[in-house]
Protein backbone atom coordinates (compact mmCIF):
# COMPACT_ATOMS: atom_id res chain seq x y z
CA UNK A 1 0.00 0.00 0.00
CA UNK A 2 1.51 3.13 -0.66
CA UNK A 3 0.54 6.52 0.99
CA UNK A 4 1.07 10.20 0.02
CA UNK A 5 1.11 12.89 2.41
CA UNK A 6 1.26 16.18 -0.35
CA UNK A 7 1.75 19.25 0.68
CA UNK A 8 -0.56 21.72 -0.67
CA UNK A 9 1.23 24.98 0.27
CA UNK A 10 -0.54 27.95 2.33
CA UNK A 11 -3.89 28.00 0.99
CA UNK A 12 -4.34 29.57 -2.52
CA UNK A 13 -4.27 27.25 -5.12
CA UNK A 14 -1.60 28.71 -6.90
CA UNK A 15 0.91 27.74 -4.63
CA UNK A 16 0.22 24.06 -5.44
CA UNK A 17 3.12 22.15 -6.76
CA UNK A 18 2.05 20.24 -10.56
CA UNK A 19 3.26 17.09 -8.76
CA UNK A 20 0.72 18.04 -5.56
CA UNK A 21 -1.64 17.92 -8.36
CA UNK A 22 -1.13 15.25 -10.19
CA UNK A 23 -0.79 12.93 -7.30
CA UNK A 24 -4.22 14.06 -5.93
CA UNK A 25 -5.56 13.07 -9.45
CA UNK A 26 -3.89 9.57 -9.54
CA UNK A 27 -5.34 8.60 -6.01
CA UNK A 28 -8.40 6.49 -4.64
CA UNK A 29 -8.84 8.19 -1.99
CA UNK A 30 -7.71 11.97 -0.84
CA UNK A 31 -7.77 12.91 2.39
CA UNK A 32 -8.38 16.23 4.38
CA UNK A 33 -9.91 19.32 5.24
CA UNK A 34 -12.46 20.58 3.82
CA UNK A 35 -11.26 23.43 2.80
CA UNK A 36 -7.79 21.71 1.38
CA UNK A 37 -10.34 19.13 -0.78
CA UNK A 38 -11.47 22.01 -2.53
CA UNK A 39 -8.32 23.21 -4.00
CA UNK A 40 -8.68 20.05 -6.25
CA UNK A 41 -10.30 19.17 -9.31
CA UNK A 42 -11.78 15.70 -8.43
CA UNK A 43 -14.69 14.56 -7.95
CA UNK A 44 -16.58 14.05 -3.88
CA UNK A 45 -16.80 10.48 -3.97
CA UNK A 46 -12.82 10.32 -3.40
CA UNK A 47 -13.03 12.92 -0.47
CA UNK A 48 -12.75 11.84 3.33
CA UNK A 49 -13.36 14.58 5.00
CA UNK A 50 -11.19 14.92 8.58
CA UNK A 51 -12.73 15.78 11.90
CA UNK A 52 -11.12 17.38 14.82
CA UNK A 53 -10.13 13.55 15.65
CA UNK A 54 -7.36 13.44 13.02
CA UNK A 55 -5.19 10.63 14.66
CA UNK A 56 -8.72 8.54 14.96
CA UNK A 57 -9.89 9.25 11.57
CA UNK A 58 -6.92 8.36 9.79
CA UNK A 59 -6.18 5.50 11.41
CA UNK A 60 -9.67 4.53 10.12
CA UNK A 61 -9.01 5.61 6.69
CA UNK A 62 -6.22 3.58 6.55
CA UNK A 63 -7.04 0.46 7.69
CA UNK A 64 -10.05 0.68 5.32
CA UNK A 65 -7.34 1.73 2.61
CA UNK A 66 -5.08 -1.37 3.23
CA UNK A 67 -8.30 -4.04 3.39
CA UNK A 68 -9.51 -2.43 0.06
CA UNK A 69 -6.37 -1.90 -1.14
CA UNK A 70 -6.75 1.81 -2.57
CA UNK A 71 -4.08 4.26 -2.48
CA UNK A 72 -4.63 7.22 -0.14
CA UNK A 73 -3.31 10.79 -0.55
CA UNK A 74 -3.51 12.87 2.99
CA UNK A 75 -3.27 16.16 2.39
CA UNK A 76 -1.11 18.65 4.32
CA UNK A 77 -0.79 22.76 4.89
CA UNK A 78 2.45 24.24 3.92
CA UNK A 79 5.33 21.73 4.14
CA UNK A 80 4.12 18.22 5.34
CA UNK A 81 7.77 18.32 6.79
CA UNK A 82 7.76 21.39 8.94
CA UNK A 83 5.43 21.14 11.50
CA UNK A 84 3.19 19.15 9.54
CA UNK A 85 1.22 15.99 9.40
CA UNK A 86 4.15 13.55 8.70
CA UNK A 87 5.28 13.66 12.56
CA UNK A 88 1.69 12.74 13.38
CA UNK A 89 1.55 10.15 11.69
CA UNK A 90 4.61 8.58 12.41
CA UNK A 91 4.56 9.28 16.37
CA UNK A 92 1.23 7.49 15.88
CA UNK A 93 2.17 4.35 14.12
CA UNK A 94 -0.62 5.17 11.63
CA UNK A 95 1.48 4.33 8.70
CA UNK A 96 4.89 2.01 8.46
CA UNK A 97 7.43 4.47 7.19
CA UNK A 98 8.18 2.50 4.11
CA UNK A 99 4.78 2.98 2.75
CA UNK A 100 4.69 6.37 3.46
CA UNK A 101 6.18 8.85 -0.10
CA UNK A 102 6.24 13.07 0.51
CA UNK A 103 5.77 15.45 -1.63
CA UNK A 104 6.89 18.68 -0.22
CA UNK A 105 4.96 22.13 -0.46
CA UNK A 106 5.46 25.83 0.11
CA UNK A 107 5.25 26.18 3.91
CA UNK A 108 4.03 29.43 5.29
CA UNK A 109 7.56 30.07 6.63
CA UNK A 110 8.54 30.59 3.25
CA UNK A 111 5.56 32.94 2.03
CA UNK A 112 5.97 34.77 5.16
CA UNK A 113 9.87 35.35 4.03
CA UNK A 114 8.66 36.02 -0.34
CA UNK A 115 6.28 38.85 0.98
CA UNK A 116 8.97 40.91 3.30
CA UNK A 117 11.47 40.27 0.74
CA UNK A 118 13.81 38.17 3.72
CA UNK A 119 16.28 35.53 3.21
CA UNK A 120 14.96 32.57 5.51
CA UNK A 121 19.03 31.20 6.29
CA UNK A 122 19.78 34.30 7.87
CA UNK A 123 16.41 33.44 10.37
CA UNK A 124 16.11 31.24 13.17
CA UNK A 125 12.85 28.71 12.45
CA UNK A 126 10.92 28.01 15.15
CA UNK A 127 7.60 26.59 15.68
CA UNK A 128 5.58 26.51 18.58
CA UNK A 129 2.94 24.54 17.42
CA UNK A 130 2.65 21.28 20.12
CA UNK A 131 6.32 22.46 20.76
CA UNK A 132 5.67 24.66 24.23
CA UNK A 133 9.75 23.84 25.21
CA UNK A 134 10.71 25.93 22.06
CA UNK A 135 8.77 29.35 24.37
CA UNK A 136 11.69 29.48 25.83
CA UNK A 137 14.50 28.96 23.17
CA UNK A 138 12.15 31.83 21.53
CA UNK A 139 12.37 33.76 24.79
CA UNK A 140 16.35 33.45 24.35
CA UNK A 141 16.69 33.77 20.91
CA UNK A 142 15.10 37.36 21.25
CA UNK A 143 16.53 38.21 24.37
CA UNK A 144 19.80 37.68 22.21
CA UNK A 145 19.00 40.12 19.55
CA UNK A 146 18.64 37.04 16.99
CA UNK A 147 16.55 37.40 13.83
CA UNK A 148 13.90 34.83 14.04
CA UNK A 149 10.59 33.48 12.00
CA UNK A 150 8.20 31.52 14.33
CA UNK A 151 4.89 29.71 13.91
CA UNK A 152 3.08 31.13 17.32
CA UNK A 153 1.13 28.43 19.52
CA UNK A 154 -2.53 28.57 19.19
CA UNK A 155 -2.54 32.15 21.16
CA UNK A 156 -0.31 34.55 20.05
CA UNK A 157 -0.97 37.03 22.65
CA UNK A 158 -0.06 34.16 25.30
CA UNK A 159 3.10 33.76 23.39
CA UNK A 160 3.75 37.80 23.30
CA UNK A 161 2.96 38.01 27.19
CA UNK A 162 4.95 35.64 27.85
CA UNK A 163 7.96 37.00 26.30
CA UNK A 164 7.18 40.60 27.73
CA UNK A 165 6.89 39.05 31.33
CA UNK A 166 10.01 37.78 30.93
CA UNK A 167 11.66 40.57 29.87
CA UNK A 168 11.52 41.60 26.39
CA UNK A 169 10.99 45.50 25.62
CA UNK A 170 7.47 45.82 25.10
CA UNK A 171 8.28 48.01 22.30
CA UNK A 172 10.36 45.64 20.36
CA UNK A 173 9.34 45.40 16.62
CA UNK A 174 7.61 42.30 15.15
CA UNK A 175 5.87 41.67 11.70
CA UNK A 176 2.44 39.89 12.05
CA UNK A 177 1.85 37.84 8.75
CA UNK A 178 -2.01 36.91 8.74
CA UNK A 179 -3.75 34.71 6.15
CA UNK A 180 -0.90 34.26 3.74
CA UNK A 181 -1.96 34.14 0.13
CA UNK A 182 -6.27 34.53 1.69
CA UNK A 183 -8.25 37.50 0.09
CA UNK A 184 -7.67 38.71 3.83
CA UNK A 185 -4.13 38.61 4.25
CA UNK A 186 -2.26 41.25 6.40
CA UNK A 187 1.04 42.40 7.19
CA UNK A 188 1.33 43.94 10.28
CA UNK A 189 4.66 45.95 11.54
CA UNK A 190 4.12 46.84 15.11
CA UNK A 191 5.80 46.52 18.81
CA UNK A 192 5.27 43.69 20.92
CA UNK A 193 2.77 45.45 23.36
CA UNK A 194 0.39 46.68 20.41
CA UNK A 195 -0.07 43.10 19.55
CA UNK A 196 -1.98 42.09 22.86
CA UNK A 197 -4.93 44.54 20.91
CA UNK A 198 -5.03 43.16 17.70
CA UNK A 199 -7.63 40.67 16.30
CA UNK A 200 -6.21 37.86 14.90
CA UNK A 201 -7.14 34.47 13.50
CA UNK A 202 -4.74 31.15 13.64
CA UNK A 203 -3.28 31.59 10.83
CA UNK A 204 -0.03 33.76 11.96
CA UNK A 205 3.78 33.33 10.84
CA UNK A 206 5.45 36.23 12.64
CA UNK A 207 8.57 37.43 12.15
CA UNK A 208 11.30 39.43 14.29
CA UNK A 209 14.25 41.00 12.75
CA UNK B 1 8.74 48.00 -13.63
CA UNK B 2 8.10 44.65 -12.07
CA UNK B 3 11.10 42.27 -11.75
CA UNK B 4 9.49 38.88 -10.56
CA UNK B 5 12.01 36.57 -8.65
CA UNK B 6 10.11 32.77 -9.25
CA UNK B 7 11.27 30.01 -7.37
CA UNK B 8 11.51 27.16 -9.57
CA UNK B 9 12.27 23.87 -7.16
CA UNK B 10 15.09 21.32 -6.95
CA UNK B 11 15.34 20.81 -10.59
CA UNK B 12 12.56 18.57 -12.45
CA UNK B 13 9.41 20.29 -13.74
CA UNK B 14 6.99 18.41 -11.44
CA UNK B 15 8.26 20.98 -8.28
CA UNK B 16 6.96 23.73 -9.90
CA UNK B 17 4.50 26.05 -8.47
CA UNK B 18 1.50 26.56 -10.61
CA UNK B 19 2.15 30.28 -9.72
CA UNK B 20 5.57 29.99 -11.10
CA UNK B 21 4.15 28.93 -14.14
CA UNK B 22 1.82 31.75 -14.57
CA UNK B 23 4.20 34.12 -13.93
CA UNK B 24 6.56 33.11 -16.68
CA UNK B 25 3.99 32.58 -19.11
CA UNK B 26 2.91 36.27 -18.63
CA UNK B 27 6.24 37.81 -18.67
CA UNK B 28 8.31 39.42 -21.72
CA UNK B 29 12.25 38.44 -20.27
CA UNK B 30 12.47 35.38 -18.79
CA UNK B 31 16.23 35.28 -17.23
CA UNK B 32 18.24 32.22 -16.09
CA UNK B 33 20.07 28.95 -16.92
CA UNK B 34 19.75 27.13 -19.93
CA UNK B 35 18.02 24.49 -17.76
CA UNK B 36 16.13 26.48 -15.60
CA UNK B 37 14.77 28.41 -19.23
CA UNK B 38 13.90 24.81 -20.52
CA UNK B 39 11.44 23.70 -17.90
CA UNK B 40 9.33 26.45 -19.16
CA UNK B 41 7.16 26.11 -22.23
CA UNK B 42 7.77 29.30 -23.63
CA UNK B 43 9.00 31.29 -26.95
CA UNK B 44 12.87 30.81 -27.29
CA UNK B 45 12.64 35.19 -27.82
CA UNK B 46 11.62 35.34 -24.45
CA UNK B 47 15.03 33.74 -22.78
CA UNK B 48 17.61 35.59 -21.87
CA UNK B 49 20.55 33.13 -20.61
CA UNK B 50 22.74 33.67 -17.43
CA UNK B 51 26.26 33.43 -18.27
CA UNK B 52 28.95 33.60 -15.70
CA UNK B 53 28.93 37.22 -15.02
CA UNK B 54 25.77 36.58 -12.81
CA UNK B 55 25.73 40.27 -11.18
CA UNK B 56 26.88 42.19 -14.57
CA UNK B 57 24.59 40.53 -16.62
CA UNK B 58 21.24 40.71 -14.64
CA UNK B 59 22.58 44.49 -14.37
CA UNK B 60 22.37 44.72 -17.96
CA UNK B 61 18.69 43.32 -18.60
CA UNK B 62 17.48 44.93 -15.91
CA UNK B 63 18.53 48.46 -17.45
CA UNK B 64 17.48 47.20 -20.60
CA UNK B 65 13.77 45.82 -19.43
CA UNK B 66 13.55 49.44 -17.75
CA UNK B 67 14.05 51.37 -20.84
CA UNK B 68 11.95 49.58 -22.66
CA UNK B 69 9.20 48.81 -20.03
CA UNK B 70 9.15 44.88 -20.30
CA UNK B 71 8.08 43.08 -17.41
CA UNK B 72 11.16 40.48 -15.79
CA UNK B 73 11.38 37.06 -14.16
CA UNK B 74 14.60 35.73 -13.31
CA UNK B 75 13.99 32.15 -12.15
CA UNK B 76 16.18 30.78 -8.85
CA UNK B 77 16.80 27.04 -8.14
CA UNK B 78 14.87 26.37 -5.00
CA UNK B 79 13.54 29.32 -3.15
CA UNK B 80 14.48 32.34 -3.89
CA UNK B 81 14.50 33.54 -0.15
CA UNK B 82 16.83 30.45 0.84
CA UNK B 83 20.57 31.11 -0.19
CA UNK B 84 19.13 32.43 -3.82
CA UNK B 85 19.01 34.85 -5.81
CA UNK B 86 17.24 37.47 -3.69
CA UNK B 87 19.92 38.44 -1.60
CA UNK B 88 22.55 38.78 -4.49
CA UNK B 89 20.10 41.11 -6.46
CA UNK B 90 19.34 43.24 -3.28
CA UNK B 91 23.11 43.07 -2.12
CA UNK B 92 24.52 44.55 -5.70
CA UNK B 93 21.40 46.79 -5.59
CA UNK B 94 20.43 45.50 -9.19
CA UNK B 95 16.85 46.05 -8.67
CA UNK B 96 14.96 49.04 -6.08
CA UNK B 97 13.38 46.49 -3.03
CA UNK B 98 10.00 47.36 -4.40
CA UNK B 99 9.91 46.55 -7.74
CA UNK B 100 10.65 42.62 -6.64
CA UNK B 101 8.16 40.24 -6.23
CA UNK B 102 9.00 37.09 -4.70
CA UNK B 103 7.62 33.68 -5.91
CA UNK B 104 8.70 31.28 -3.52
CA UNK B 105 9.82 27.61 -4.61
CA UNK B 106 10.33 24.20 -3.30
CA UNK B 107 14.03 24.57 -1.85
CA UNK B 108 16.55 21.73 -2.24
CA UNK B 109 15.94 21.95 2.07
CA UNK B 110 12.82 20.61 1.72
CA UNK B 111 13.13 17.61 -0.59
CA UNK B 112 15.63 16.36 1.55
CA UNK B 113 13.83 16.28 4.33
CA UNK B 114 10.68 14.74 1.79
CA UNK B 115 13.12 11.86 0.83
CA UNK B 116 14.10 10.88 4.16
CA UNK B 117 10.88 11.67 6.08
CA UNK B 118 11.98 13.77 8.69
CA UNK B 119 10.71 17.04 9.86
CA UNK B 120 13.42 19.99 9.30
CA UNK B 121 11.77 22.09 12.36
CA UNK B 122 13.65 19.61 14.49
CA UNK B 123 16.89 20.71 12.85
CA UNK B 124 19.12 23.37 12.51
CA UNK B 125 19.48 24.03 8.60
CA UNK B 126 22.70 25.90 7.61
CA UNK B 127 24.13 27.17 3.89
CA UNK B 128 28.07 27.49 4.14
CA UNK B 129 27.41 28.84 -0.02
CA UNK B 130 29.11 31.92 0.33
CA UNK B 131 28.82 31.97 4.24
CA UNK B 132 32.34 31.14 4.82
CA UNK B 133 31.52 31.67 8.98
CA UNK B 134 28.99 29.03 8.89
CA UNK B 135 31.85 26.40 8.64
CA UNK B 136 32.24 26.78 12.90
CA UNK B 137 28.59 26.86 13.14
CA UNK B 138 28.26 23.73 11.83
CA UNK B 139 31.19 22.15 13.86
CA UNK B 140 29.96 23.43 16.66
CA UNK B 141 26.41 22.10 16.07
CA UNK B 142 27.65 18.77 15.51
CA UNK B 143 30.60 18.69 18.10
CA UNK B 144 26.65 19.71 20.16
CA UNK B 145 24.99 16.19 18.61
CA UNK B 146 22.47 18.44 17.28
CA UNK B 147 20.73 17.43 14.27
CA UNK B 148 21.97 19.43 11.18
CA UNK B 149 21.20 20.07 7.39
CA UNK B 150 23.13 21.92 5.63
CA UNK B 151 24.37 22.84 1.62
CA UNK B 152 27.93 22.47 1.46
CA UNK B 153 30.45 24.98 0.17
CA UNK B 154 31.75 24.41 -3.53
CA UNK B 155 33.36 21.11 -2.24
CA UNK B 156 31.77 19.47 0.02
CA UNK B 157 35.28 17.09 1.24
CA UNK B 158 36.50 20.46 2.38
CA UNK B 159 33.79 20.82 4.71
CA UNK B 160 34.22 17.14 6.19
CA UNK B 161 38.04 17.31 5.91
CA UNK B 162 37.85 21.13 8.20
CA UNK B 163 35.29 18.58 10.56
CA UNK B 164 37.30 15.74 11.32
CA UNK B 165 40.40 18.10 11.60
CA UNK B 166 38.97 19.94 14.24
CA UNK B 167 37.53 16.93 16.43
CA UNK B 168 34.59 15.37 15.09
CA UNK B 169 34.33 11.55 14.93
CA UNK B 170 35.63 10.36 11.15
CA UNK B 171 32.81 7.57 11.86
CA UNK B 172 29.72 9.93 12.14
CA UNK B 173 27.16 8.93 9.94
CA UNK B 174 25.79 11.22 7.51
CA UNK B 175 22.93 11.55 4.81
CA UNK B 176 24.40 12.82 1.26
CA UNK B 177 21.58 13.23 -0.95
CA UNK B 178 23.00 14.11 -4.42
CA UNK B 179 20.96 15.34 -7.66
CA UNK B 180 17.70 15.47 -6.08
CA UNK B 181 14.63 15.13 -8.56
CA UNK B 182 16.93 14.56 -10.94
CA UNK B 183 17.30 10.95 -12.71
CA UNK B 184 20.88 10.73 -11.29
CA UNK B 185 19.49 11.57 -7.96
CA UNK B 186 21.57 9.13 -4.99
CA UNK B 187 21.17 9.06 -1.61
CA UNK B 188 23.82 7.71 0.44
CA UNK B 189 24.02 6.80 3.90
CA UNK B 190 27.84 7.02 4.90
CA UNK B 191 30.81 7.72 7.70
CA UNK B 192 32.19 11.10 7.51
CA UNK B 193 35.44 9.60 6.40
CA UNK B 194 33.61 7.72 3.66
CA UNK B 195 32.71 11.24 1.75
CA UNK B 196 35.95 11.87 0.98
CA UNK B 197 35.85 9.12 -1.04
CA UNK B 198 33.41 9.63 -3.55
CA UNK B 199 32.43 10.73 -6.92
CA UNK B 200 29.42 13.83 -5.94
CA UNK B 201 28.34 16.42 -7.90
CA UNK B 202 28.07 19.79 -6.72
CA UNK B 203 24.13 19.14 -6.11
CA UNK B 204 24.00 18.42 -2.45
CA UNK B 205 22.22 18.76 0.75
CA UNK B 206 23.80 17.11 3.57
CA UNK B 207 21.60 15.29 6.61
CA UNK B 208 23.44 14.95 10.09
CA UNK B 209 20.94 12.82 12.45
C1 LIG C 1 0.31 22.88 12.22
S1 LIG C 1 1.15 24.27 11.57
C2 LIG C 1 1.47 23.68 9.93
C3 LIG C 1 2.57 24.45 9.23
C4 LIG C 1 2.68 24.03 7.77
N1 LIG C 1 3.12 22.65 7.67
C5 LIG C 1 3.62 24.93 7.00
O1 LIG C 1 4.64 24.44 6.49
O2 LIG C 1 3.31 26.13 6.90
C6 LIG C 1 -0.16 25.41 11.29
C7 LIG C 1 0.34 26.84 11.42
O3 LIG C 1 0.99 27.24 10.22
C8 LIG C 1 0.83 28.64 10.02
N2 LIG C 1 0.15 28.87 8.74
C9 LIG C 1 -0.28 27.93 7.86
N3 LIG C 1 -0.85 28.51 6.78
C10 LIG C 1 -0.76 29.85 6.97
C11 LIG C 1 -1.18 30.99 6.21
N4 LIG C 1 -1.81 30.86 5.03
N5 LIG C 1 -0.94 32.22 6.71
C12 LIG C 1 -0.30 32.37 7.91
N6 LIG C 1 0.09 31.32 8.66
C13 LIG C 1 -0.13 30.07 8.20
C14 LIG C 1 -0.01 29.15 11.19
O4 LIG C 1 0.85 29.57 12.21
C15 LIG C 1 -0.75 27.89 11.59
O5 LIG C 1 -1.21 27.95 12.92
C1 LIG D 1 23.10 28.78 -4.27
S1 LIG D 1 22.36 27.43 -3.42
C2 LIG D 1 20.67 27.67 -3.81
C3 LIG D 1 19.73 26.94 -2.88
C4 LIG D 1 18.30 27.06 -3.36
N1 LIG D 1 17.83 28.43 -3.29
C5 LIG D 1 17.36 26.15 -2.57
O1 LIG D 1 16.43 26.64 -1.93
O2 LIG D 1 17.55 24.92 -2.65
C6 LIG D 1 22.77 26.05 -4.47
C7 LIG D 1 22.92 24.77 -3.68
O3 LIG D 1 21.62 24.23 -3.40
C8 LIG D 1 21.70 22.82 -3.32
N2 LIG D 1 20.81 22.22 -4.33
C9 LIG D 1 20.04 22.88 -5.21
N3 LIG D 1 19.35 22.01 -5.99
C10 LIG D 1 19.68 20.77 -5.57
C11 LIG D 1 19.32 19.44 -5.96
N4 LIG D 1 18.45 19.23 -6.96
N5 LIG D 1 19.86 18.40 -5.30
C12 LIG D 1 20.73 18.60 -4.30
N6 LIG D 1 21.12 19.82 -3.89
C13 LIG D 1 20.61 20.90 -4.51
C14 LIG D 1 23.17 22.44 -3.60
O4 LIG D 1 23.83 22.37 -2.34
C15 LIG D 1 23.62 23.65 -4.38
O5 LIG D 1 25.02 23.79 -4.34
Amino acid sequence: MRVYIVGIGPGSKEYLTLKAVETVKNADIVVGSKRALELFDIEEDKWYILSKNIVEDLKKVIEYAKKEKKSVVILSTGDPCFSGLLKTLLKYNIVNREDIEVIPGISSIQVAASKLKISWEDYHILTLHGKEENRKVLLDLIKDNKKVIFLPNKNLKEDIEYLIENGVDENKEIVICENLTYPKERIIECKLKEVLHLNLSYLVVCVVK
